[in-house]
């Protein structure tokens, strides 16, 4: 695995509650939101606010919500769709749980998730609407 | 605030055994960690992990741990120890109660902590150890 996270996502109760704190403290949404996701871009990688419920869901975790504490994951998103059942066969064979096999995901993408030692979630995506640069980084389109 | 983190931190039971997986995963930690925290430098900002008890004490939020939950709190750094207390007085003013007031930090820093409208805890930091650049990226030292 690279060594980068894509993106960070909250999980949020009520989205547009989450994104006018993150407005009220002067940060601008991507155009690339939706009803479902607000996205920043913050340098070299994205930030998102998601119902914590489907974050939830899209980890395999749905047992986290509700209650648990406050629900995120990073993501890293690989160039290629192949790297995505790669990079979770690696974290399996280091001890993580796969947490969400790899599938198609809605978004037209290739995903699954895995848990760190000590439950942080990780998603591999392979996101064709999120190019990655040579050095990784990513910039939201639009 | 401007749009950026500098710092993810994730709190872990073990250190030994968070820094195994991801060296596993095939990240290289940073000579800058020590024994009590591990840091990673993740393209423009620093990954680390970290006792989660210190994390959560850190935080001000003692409370979440044990139990609640994985816990994680992103940084912002800020280039001029001022800055922290006028930040702090944004994310008030803006709802966030303040979880840790701002104090001089035992690493030489000055820092407090909020928590946004779902839980998740913000540190921000005035650290003269982690120069920022013109962008908001940071390198680690070393």
């Amino acid at each position: 695995m690279e060594q980068r996270v894509s993106l960070i996502t909250l999980g949020v109760a009520d989205l547009p509650r989450a994104r006018a704190f993150y407005e009220a403290l002067g940060w601008k949404a991507s155009g690339f939101s939706n009803q479902h996701i607000v996205f920043f871009q913050i340098g070299g990688l994205a930030f998102s606010l998601y119902g914590r419920e489907a974050l939830a869901k899209d980890a395999g975790v749905p047992g986290r919500d509700p209650g648990g504490g406050p629900l995120m994951a990073l993501a890293h998103n690989v160039r290629e769709r192949a790297a995505v059942d790669s990079l979770l066969d690696d974290a399996s064979a280091a001890g993580a749980p796969i947490t969400q096999p790899a599938r198609d995901t809605e978004w037209g993408g290739y995903a699954g998730a895995f848990a760190d030692p000590d439950g942080h979630l990780w998603e591999i995506a392979w996101n064709p609407h999120f190019p990655l640069a040579a050095d990784g980084s990513v910039t939201l389109p639009g």
